[in-house]
């Protein structure tokens, strides 16, 4: 997780605008998904190559082309250059390992995002998602298949609702919000992660809670370096004015914004508590500490200098009066009941009983 | 406490705009309750349904319709279009885990809070208010029975002061002042659960108390998340111009936003008390750990030396001429006598007793 | 100290407007203080009624009303009627746990300011003080007798330099600069306990100073609380134009607001100061620990061993070779002092001796 | 590392202005490395003097002056004088310890940046890289032989792409984007060795970690202070509006800056990710300090009371009647089974077993 | 160090302007010191008293009044009048504890800095440094004999460069340019104090290193609020126009202002490698308890079990049948050997050897 803007060290030198894929993942087959739709219609198409694709636009309809796949980065350029996208936009669609972060030019608006999910072991991982919004278009390039797509796509179906009545504005808008409704279920995964590991943090710490801790502090770093960008995205999204962004779409980006603030917040907080169990195991352990300490220190200190005691008279000197009296043994016996007991009394009193 | 935005996750992928409620609570009737008034008269009604409810509205009069109950969206969309609310603001409505906010429309101004009160066992709870100012109307939507609105009631009954000679907009800036006024009756019970645990701690330092800190801090950090968009929240309602509110208004919303200001101050005191506390404890620890080792390593540093010497003498070598000494048994004593008083000298130079 | 808002919870539901007085201290009789003066004659009247006070302000002198009690609210009242005060203003003044702060209306301007003292036992103790500006006359509320004020007073007396020839606005900021001035005492009282508590910390750290540490901790976030909004209200006098202001005078607030941040500067100073201080003293037992550690280690590494050894000596096996011959006891004495030499040389090494 | 503004200190008192090299470095011969291109044809140009240098120079081509070695500072002021560059920048050129900055003068906008690399212990080095542009040149001024520039080099020879064809302007932001591609390289670094030593310190915590991590944190406070300043930096090249910068290079100044951004973020994650293993270092000391002093406390728990038994029944008083019982041998040591099996059962409930 | 705003609280009370010296220097003969120069021209005089000096004064010159000694508060007065300075601006100068500020008046502009130096046992020491620059003259106020004006003065000697040419503008930058240079000396000397204080506690963490981290935190705080305004104060200087300040001399000033931000930075990076030290120590103490406590851990396991073995058989009950067994003692001698060999193993296994 500690990678560094994945690839971009290798791409170092080369000239800005080079489109070079900078991720690892190679699907067989690059797919185009299209859906082209206005109120009354839409179809669905799955095309592969380029010029199909867009023989298939047509004038009065909004496309939405869904890329899967990156490495056959000659893909982007032809896109790029049938929809004018400036140099630097094909390379950072490429490029995956940018910073969420919109980008206005005339004809379009350029959006970088993260698509946030769970490995099967539970880390979190994340893929870039590219969106370029046009007065009549959505092209969306993501690394490798599946997605979080799939609501919209149903309402598209259907059909009812804005999904169909809005432009093309609307549907970006739509795929932003199930992006940030996914970091919902991504984060409602860390605090029931965090519920469960302060329990155990409370029953009984372990070196294994330890780590745990150290990996989600770790985890929770790379959510926050995935989310925090989104506060400026969002804002500058609501607040700047794109040709190619309606007002009613503005009200709605507000509700995403609203969200976004939500998840920034609650990976804040999640931080927070994830300090104090920090604090509250190390302190535990110091209590611990304490608690063995004065075990310890308590048998040590009534039963080392008893064993003194009865190693004086284990000694075997010829003259030791001691040992010929007759009541010498219960009366040494008598004297270290008498020890124990006021030592125990001491200990009481400075609460170490 | 760490539930991540109530129900949302399980929400991701509807269309913008659906009402759905995430919450927990179903109140077995939601109940409509009406406040008609203007200067002269007041009619109280308790209805039930939305046609009844639009029923009783009369021009020239305020009408106040708090709403208990939101599992029963279709409500919620029936007020939301007999008043004109925007699609998304029926759906925060019905979604219980919203950030406060305030929202601008043309016609309306639609405002989150958060009521905080005390369950039994002392735990924070909070309830989303969400309340509507149109030009003559409010409307308040809460989840369950039971708010902090007695007192504005009262005071619309008794018909003195500014309550009924003023629009709507004052009883909007009434309603959040008793909600801010609230947020001081928990503080209030967090101020004395600190002094508290604090007398607790610098008497004798528990796991419990370390427990309760810990607790407290996750309290603490729940509040603030609560508390804190009070501040952008009353500062947007104070400088945003709106029709609905009015400049006599405007100033009472300054008083409310110092208020808050207020609250948000003393809840970053006590997370800075606890933090305090928290070190305090640690260090306490460390301090009684140190005063443990010390007697031990007193107790060790006299006895084992001494109990070695004695050993010496329980030896049963044939030949070992001390032991056949008359005055090796009362020498020994004295030597070991001497012994422990130079040691006791020296720890006290070392200021260990 | 960690009261919230002091009263501020008992009077939730109350009307905004309601004068009520929140504080505690009751004076035997409510005094106005009046001094009434142009640059050319001061006259002082020393008042118990309103009327009274009322009837003796004179057209073209400056009037400066100095009421001392809060808790006869009627007072107040009658004072905002005569003085044309906002309601609002009214029931800040009785409700006395206001942060500081400053409000301009259309005649007159309102500041809250906190007066800073110690009490016998060298905590802070912080009280009101309520002022308003208007434009030939200056009100101040104090909840009990004794203030800083007397330096003004006797300057109005003297009747020299500008106090006289300066209108109403002078003498406001006469009081205001009196008032930060005071901090300064209280924070030498600070400097001077935190440089003893850390003489007393570097000598020898006890659980005593602990304490100390924590409660000045408390004492200093109280302070904050007290004084770091002064920045934003001084800022605000500087800049926002009022009609009662006047140029002159707003160079003067300039100076003052200079020494707010400078007492800003110096609480957070302070506070940076305890924390080194805290972390010094949990170092320095960590220090002490591991040279008791270091002693209780050394000796038991010595002692056990050798005790083991003569224990082995005192056993009672028939067969025994070892304890018949003529040279075993010596031997066995070399043998141990053999070791002990090399177990000093080992720990030389180590550097624990 | 601690260094403060390289030569700084020995150059306080002269004159504002003053053209003094603060570095360390001497090149054997000061090099300019002359481009003269335009879209067309290029030659390059090994020159060793000014003149020689400047009647290269011809009007309609675009020039890059890169001069290697900075001690030679007559070199400095005369390029100074030619391009008519500012005293202070020819002061800055020399006194390497700048923080990056950006100056806009009328004629030509003046660039300090830091070139990192890593010396071959792998501890960060750093060498300031001063750039001039103009209408039609560009100067570079870097303390040694060896930078970053080959690609863009490269590219121009090449001649294809937007290189040649646009202006210096274009020429100064490709330098600038190879300075901060090779940022990446370093933090690429910095973030393997992050990960070795967290694996180290989850195997097993040694001083040499901790070692490691102190160095770590110090180079990485040295890495942000040479890349703090790069976010104001590119701020204000893309948002001040400088004759000598077209609004196409514009554009790519804002994918620099957001790259800047990226290279920002990560040196503080590592930051944070560091500071994490540091306090996991200390937790984890903390455990095995806790399970080490079980040990000891189980240990001496069970066997001194033993040894105290065992030591009354070697005592040698004469009238002793249990050592003349014929099972007392056998039922002391049954009598001492039991006891350490009760106290193993009681450490068990403990958990420390 | 702690002390708050010299002599400050002592002034409590008096009116605004009391020009009243709070400082604790009293010099001999307060001196004026008076360089009159123009661009053919320097004359330098050393004059006593106020008249002499102001008729010294010629019209076309600029004149420079160094005044050294502020205890004679009369002279500061007269100065006030002479030039026309604000009341407040006198009481400043005498009043040497203000923090470094601007202020901007009509006809000239105050400016107020501190000038730090070491004192002989390496602590660093403050004095202020007040400026008033005007049309044709710059007054300096000193406490005490001592600056680091003289290469200032060497340069107006000399009379090269722009020193003379240009007007009193630059001589007051010229001035606060060596103020800002003589940071970087008392800066190196702490860098290398802290490299110093690194490497010992790298070889051995002693209290005394300990005490030295707690001291230089001290004195870092202390540099910390004299230098931290620096940064506003030249903003403020840089932005604001004032008629007294050329436009070329604001870009001087840009560059004051550069290393104003270096010496913050500096002093940020500082408190940051002190406080990593601090953790470091802590950390290191931990360690070393650590292997301590495993030296006696192991010393305690081995031979507390062994002492009570041979404790066993050095009983004196009649039936023992071991005792008499022939190979009875060496029995127990392996027994033993093989139970440390399996210790020590057990031990290797859990890493502690």
């Amino acid at each position: 997780m500690l990678r560094v803007h994945q690839g971009r060290a290798s791409k170092a030198g080369l000239a800005p605008g080079s489109v070079v894929y900078t991720g690892e993942v190679e699907v067989e087959t690059v797919t185009i998904e299209l859906f082209r739709y206005d109120e009354g219609q839409l179809t669905e198409h799955q095309v592969s190559g380029l010029e199909q694709a867009l023989a298939l636009r047509e004038p009065g309809q909004i496309s939405w082309y869904n890329i899967t796949g990156l490495h056959e980065t000659e893909l982007i350029q032809a896109f790029g250059e049938a929809f004018g996208l400036h140099p630097l936009v094909r390379e950072d669609i490429a490029s995956v390992g940018q910073r969420p972060k919109v980008e206005l030019f005339e004809a379009h608006l350029f959006i970088v995002l993260r698509m946030l999910s769970l490995t099967e072991d539970g880390s979190p991982q994340s893929e870039q998602l590219s969106l370029v919004l046009g007065p009549d278009y959505v092209l969306t390039f993501q690394e490798r298949p599946g997605d979080v797509f799939a609501p919209v796509r149903e309402r598209l179906r259907r059909g009812k609702g804005r999904m169909r009545k809005l432009g093309a504005d609307y549907l970006a808008y739509a795929l932003i919000d199930v992006i940030v409704d996914s970091y919902f279920s991504v984060l409602e995964h860390y605090g029931d992660t965090l519920e469960e590991l302060e329990e155990e943090i409370l029953r009984e710490p372990t070196p294994h809670s330890l780590e745990r801790v150290n990996r989600l502090r770790r985890e929770l770093l790379f959510l926050r370096k995935s989310i925090w960008p989104l506060r400026e995205l969002m804002g500058t999204l609501q607040r700047e004015e794109s040709p190619v962004v309606s007002a009613v779409v503005v009200t709605f980006l507000r509700d995403a914004y609203d969200h976004s603030i939500q998840v920034i917040d609650t990976v804040e907080t999640f931080r927070e508590v994830l300090s104090g169990l920090h604090d509250f195991y190390l302190t535990s352990l110091s209590f611990k500490m304490n608690e063995v300490m004065k075990v310890l220190t308590i048998i040590a200190t009534i039963f080392i200098p008893l064993g003194f005691l009865v190693g004086v008279y284990g000694m075997n000197f010829d003259v030791m009066p001691e040992l010929h009296l007759r009541w010498g043994y219960p009366a040494l016996w008598l004297f270290m009941v008498t020890l124990v007991a006021a030592m125990l009394v001491l200990f009481r009193r400075r609460r170490w009983l």
